[in-house]
């Protein structure tokens, strides 16, 4: 492994136990077990290092999602495994999670920013499933950017969301009759 | 107007201006003025006085909630208007707005359990009046407390965090047109 790779594990080490505001670049130095200055020759400073790394979540998260994609099945089986896949990296996946907490403990204003980053990124992928479904009639046609964030806020809604205000967990299948029978039941030619 | 009366409103003052933390019965008696005994002879200590409050900012907003609807008109045009208000309650109500922006900067715990409340409340009152429609014929039968959970938080996503990731508002037309073409169209017969 070279070095560069060697400082962006450890950085993403750090940001994933510590959180951005409290990752340094000496302890990202001394993780990677290379002195400080080495990190400078590939990284500037630590937005830039932690630039790299939001973008390699992004990609990871696009990679999980596809994998939970069948063509032969309904779009709305298939938008249902995407948005719940999204939302279990959420919660389970130890840089975005501790990024989510961050954001709300901290209120870390470069974290915020990365949120709204990966957010948008997830709302235009599941926008270019829309268009695609549109387009082979498998959709009304409909504002698909507008319906991409209205799907994902919900899922966090009921996902994520709906534990905080009640004491039992909704289960998968009351959460996919409910979508099944409202949004995508409206979005069905 | 009596005293209990009047250290309410100033109670209500004071938790609108300062929030719920920084206010304290020594304040809410100088607002009042009254005596700080006085006020211990009606409300035991300032987490009863606040629940008080809130019971009234509940029905204050059922009150204007109930006024936009209109029994001749379809479900999904009141149950829009209702929604719309309460949001706009949520964001310019000073009491109601004061606790949202305490929760999110200091997540105080009594407020956190005041805003649930507050939340369960919206959510059993749309629930009503998805079972009222749902036995006049006017909506398929339903999860109704899932589905009012849904169009609340969907609601409170398009209108109050749209604005947080995006530069430009969502006009009131494209959420309404929206909501008819996914949830609402879902949702009749």
């Amino acid at each position: 492994m070279d070095r560069r790779q060697e400082i962006l594990e450890a950085a993403s080490k750090s940001f994933s136990l510590f959180g951005y505001k409290a990752t340094t670049m000496d302890q990202v130095a001394k993780i990677a077990n290379v002195g400080k200055g080495t990190i400078y020759t590939f990284f500037e400073n630590k937005e830039i290092l932690f630039q790299e790394i939001v973008v390699k979540l992004i990609l990871e998260m696009k990679l999980a999602a596809e994998q939970e994609i069948e063509t032969s099945r309904p779009f709305q089986e298939n938008a249902h495994n995407v948005l719940m896949k999204i939302l279990q990296f959420r919660e389970v996946h130890q840089l975005y999670a501790k990024l989510v907490e961050e954001e709300k403990e901290l209120r870390t204003p470069t974290v915020q920013t990365m949120l709204i980053r990966i957010e948008k990124e997830i709302v235009s992928y599941i926008s270019e499933k829309i268009n695609i479904a549109v387009d082979k009639k498998e959709l009304c046609p409909c504002d698909s950017e507008l319906v991409a964030f209205l799907l994902f806020k919900s899922y966090i809604g009921l996902v994520a969301d709906w534990g905080e205000t009640h004491d039992s967990e909704l289960s998968e299948e009351r959460i996919a009759a409910l979508f099944r029978d409202t949004i995508f039941k409206g979005l069905l030619p």
